[in-house]
């Protein structure tokens, strides 16, 4: 390995290796003799074609953010991490085309800021963009507060470049919006969460910069009204709203709590309360006034009980630090359920509902943290344990149990039991009761096809297939 | 088979079969000892194992409106129609979701009119939507003219259902807006042209209906001009832009002489000239003050050379008619060497200008008819015989040579053969030159995976190996 991508670029001690084979929630841990870390898509086609020779599992790791397991070794020892970090350079910005070609390893920060400087804007926005990187982004079809209007990481991206599991390299770094020859194999690999190739490469759209932001924090009569809300903004909007992110009581406590010295938005409290941004290419008056004819479309329908209107760039920024910090606030407190899961936009209010009512029959105290991208009809579901109880024992008593009924009645409501974080190992055997069997067959072949050797993240995303075909 | 679709869904007189055999050009015509034509996903299912079991190939058909011989068998009177069209009922609409349900035989303007009655937008818009079908709209990923806006077919379904080759039904219909829980597996289908499966159902995503349109037929300086323009048009615009179509004058002229009781938008004759179209959901006021700036800044620019603003809904029928009766104004006047080529945005003028002038230094008096999707880097390059010039001599003598040469020149700036009009059997073999073999490899690795017995729609899309793995 030393010889393809120097001394520099391998790591073997434990000590180093260390971030490589653990989880940043620190979760999830694995071994490995050795973290690879190329500077070029030829050396990654070397090491993957080493490895495909050597039968030697290969685990593709990003920026190693993954809430799911899905980017750390298990604790066999004998799969090689290929960390894409150092493959961090933006190619090429085409501000004709709209277009950002990138290697794997660039963060999404650095993306979004190369974007800006060019006056363009790369809209994937999720918490972790000062670490994550956007072969990651792409692997796991990332989500997060802006898909309602630009989409998820699928949608995107116009090409990306793929070390395939034998060391052969797939390029469709073109840049082209329309091309209808042949099998868009692109699709293959994202999403597959390393378990296909490894990206390596990508070229990403880019889009018009806002003129225009204006964003609300309104207390709602239920998520029922939210969802009414929603279905009017849309509307009247003809397709402006960027963000509508749903922030349940408890939720909004937590974070105030954290955060000490922001005030919140509203002078009293409310059970839900959403986040609205609009924006557009048309003037602030403009979109102002079509927030304003939104939330008085609220309030006369009675959805909308009270609402704060950003009048500042500050005020829009303490919105949103609100709702980006429910995630850190409840990693802090300890004792949270993460489930993320999606239903049919029309079935969100009465999956919380039930969802919400189902849990507090088990355990009355738990603090229902329910928040996120209702517009895509996908919350974070996460019970919080009881102010009085202590996280471990909280956990060891209901992990299992909630998060397996939250699963069942979103999959009851036609959803997903993972809406964006994707499989990894966390989710991987849920995957059997949860999929048709015609699913997991065609997944399986879509896999041996790909990968006979099962060397690419092996163990991951797919659940053992035992007896099955 | 009459056991399974009843007899009135059997087809087996030639008499009968003729329009399914032919495709609507007449260029394309094949044999078949059987039309199926099923009701229910169940007897598709059923029809495909059956001739899983009994070896026999199957080809699918929605609308055959194929422009590439892809929805037709070829003529060893072999392979089975199983034609879609029986099952054309809109399912469900959820105008909370956004969503609507539809069988895989809805006809584009029945799915169009649907989501209209339902007070939403299905942007999808070409010029088969009478005839073409849902079906066969995933199946070529089809395009058109709000692709600007709203993406290709691919971007605008959210689940399907699909028939396998040995009859297994795979489905996704739960219309979830975020689902990553494994492999997407729609992807494979959809673009695959009826070679991996049956594409028997799906939901669609329905979009808010624009509050105002502004639309104007434009002169500009050259298609490098209409670039800028494009490139201004969305800045200022926001996003704003639904179509941006070019238009030469031969194109123009053709279709004035065609129509001959519709007067040109323009008072002199431009060698360059764009159809944009901007829809909003804000009020048409505004709209319009934003189309007179774009204006502005291309007359201030020079890019814009002349201008007509539509100023009633007449205006904007008139204009748009202009753009779409282009297609059929070539196959009157006959003789049309159509090549639907792509190139990055930027790259699109230079591939203009280098195209038309080889093309005209073999035939100086050729037509060249080049219109269509500039704002995705797509135009319909499609030369046309001279006045005085026979159709059939002219194609005879040129329909090969300039093809190769146009596609030679578009891959060369890094382009598409086939930006929207897929592959079929017409530009099958030209894959071999124009994908890398690792494409071409992984096409098959696909193919082969879920199609082992190769029934599916043989002969279309994927080259034949030769000594190829």
């Amino acid at each position: 390995m030393a010889a393809i991508v120097g001394p520099q670029g391998c790591l073997s001690d434990p000590a180093d290796t260390e971030p490589y084979v653990t989880d940043y929630r620190r979760i999830y841990h694995g071994r490995s003799p050795l973290v690879v870390m190329p500077t070029t898509t030829e050396q990654v086609s070397r090491v993957m074609a080493w490895c495909h020779a050597h039968d030697v599992p290969v685990v593709p790791q990003g920026g190693n953010t993954s809430l799911m397991g899905g980017a750390v070794p298990d604790d066999s020892g004998t799969a090689v991490v290929i960390s894409l970090r150092k493959m961090h350079r933006v190619l090429a910005i085409d501000t004709v085309n709209d277009t950002m070609t990138v290697e794997a390893g660039v963060t999404l920060s650095a993306a979004r800021a190369a974007a800006d400087e060019a006056g363009r804007l790369f809209p994937l926005r999720i918490g972790s963009e000062g670490s994550c990187q956007i072969g990651g982004n792409l692997s796991t079809n990332a989500g997060g507060t802006a898909v309602l209007r630009y989409g998820n990481m699928r949608d995107l991206v116009l090409g990306i470049e793929v070390v395939l599991p034998d060391g052969r390299v797939f390029s469709s770094l073109k840049g082209l919006r329309k091309d209808n020859t042949g099998y868009d194999l692109k699709h293959l690999f994202i999403g597959a969460e390393g378990t296909l190739g490894i990206i390596t490469g990508a070229v990403l759209k880019l889009m018009p910069q806002p003129r225009a932001t204006a964003v609300a924090f309104v207390a709602v009569q239920s998520p029922e009204a939210a969802v009414r809300l929603l279905g009017e903004a849309r509307a009247l909007s003809g397709g402006a709203v960027t963000a509508f992110e749903l922030i349940s009581a408890p939720a909004l406590d937590l974070v105030l709590e954290y955060l000490g010295d922001i005030p919140s938005p509203l002078p009293a409290r409310h059970d839900w309360m959403v986040l609205i941004e609009l924006t557009s290419g048309t003037d602030a008056e403009t979109l102002n006034g079509t927030l304003m004819e939104i939330l008085e479309t609220g309030l006369g329908n009675e959805w909308v009980v009270d609402a704060a209107v950003a009048s500042s760039l500050a005020d829009v920024q303490q919105f949103w630090r609100i709702r980006e910090e429910i995630s850190d606030a409840q990693t802090r407190t300890g004792g949270s359920i993460k489930c993320d899961i999606s239903v049919p936009v029309s079935r969100i209010a009465q999956f919380i509902e039930r969802a919400s009512a189902e849990v507090l029959a088990l355990e009355p105290a738990t603090r229902m943290v329910i928040y996120g991208h209702m517009g895509d009809g996908n919350v974070h579901f996460n019970p919080l344990r009881p102010r009085d109880r202590d996280a471990r024992s909280f956990l060891a008593q209901w992990y299992k149990p909630v998060s397996d009924l939250v699963d069942g009645l979103a999959y009851a409501e036609n959803g997903s039991i993972s809406a964006e974080h994707g499989i990894g190992v966390a989710k991987r055997d849920d995957l059997s009761r949860y999929k048709s069997p015609v699913e997991l067959e065609l997944m399986w072949q879509v896999k041996r096809a790909l990968d006979p050797k099962n060397l690419l993240n092996p163990g991951r995303v797919l659940p053992p297939t035992g007896d099955r075909p």
